[in-house]
Formats: structure tokens, C-alpha cells, sequence
């Protein structure tokens, strides 16, 4: 059960459904974290996606926490955020 | 002191430099909480923006809270972000 505690989910630019669907199969996993990862513009999808979520799986899901920073990423700097999503069942 | 404990920073879409000039402003007035604020697609707007703070004032500032939501913004939902950022000096 160890080995699928935290998964990380990475948001990118599909359609927000997919993100979804792999959250919902990690839930049906088992797995008791996930971290929504965004990166540049997609910071605000990934936020996005922990709204839909939330909306949806109620009290089975929490943030537990949040980082935020910079990459480099193809020789620029890129800011990104980590929102851990904590799951109860 | 007690009066100018919090202020509130909304990130829009104006040039990154307002925003840290603000910011300064507020550290300069002796604030001690600085709350930045980004909606919709200016939420990657606040995080870059704290990145860059956290990169120029370095050990001065410190990301003390992250709080996300969703707010109805003309009708339709919107995600958000605040980020509590607290100075010392």
C-alpha cells in the first residue's frame, strides 16, 4: 500500500476531463496524495483542476499543502506551483 | 502599527515592475503581511510575482500561508489565488 501513497498528477493543456480522469483513477487506487503540478501558464489550470475536484469529491479530498518556485526550463525561468491533495476514504 | 498590519495586493495585467513597486511600497510603510491576490489567468501572475519578491528581498519575505478558491467573477465561476506573504525587518 506503501508504494502507491503519493502520485503526481502533471497539468498541462488538455482538456481539463482528462486531468480528471487520471485524479479519479488515482482515487480508485488507492493512492492517499496527489500533487497537481503546473508549470508557467498552466499554474492556473492545475488550480483550476483542485477547484473542479474539490466541487466534485467534497470532503474526500483536502489541500494539504502548497509549494511554489522557479525552474529553468528550456534557458528561461519558469515559476510553478505543487498543490498536494490529500484524500480521505 | 496595528493599522497597517495587512494590505492587499491584486495582481492584474499591468507590468510586472507595479506590482513590486508597490510591494516595496508596502515593506518601506512597515507592513508586515503582504496578501497578493491573482483571479483567472493572473493567478501564474501572483506566483511569478512572489518569485520574483522572494529572488530580489531574498531572506526579507517568506511565503506564510497559500489560500485557493473559487469566486463567481460576471456570472461565471473563477479560480483564485491568494498568497500571504509575510516580511520581516
Amino acid at each position: 500500500m506503501d508504494s502507491i501513497a503519493i502520485r503526481k498528477l502533471n497539468v498541462g493543456n488538455k482538456p481539463m476531463e482528462t486531468y480528471v480522469l487520471l485524479f479519479n483513477n488515482y482515487v480508485n487506487q488507492g493512492v492517499k496524495k496527489v500533487v497537481l503540478y503546473g508549470r508557467g501558464d498552466n499554474i492556473a489550470r492545475a488550480v483550476d483542476l483542485y477547484n473542479l475536484i474539490s466541487r466534485r469529491l467534497g470532503g474526500l479530498v483536502r489541500l494539504s499543502k502548497v509549494n511554489i518556485g522557479t525552474v529553468e526550463y528550456g534557458g528561461r525561468r519558469s515559476s510553478y506551483i505543487e498543490l498536494e491533495v490529500e484524500i480521505f476514504r
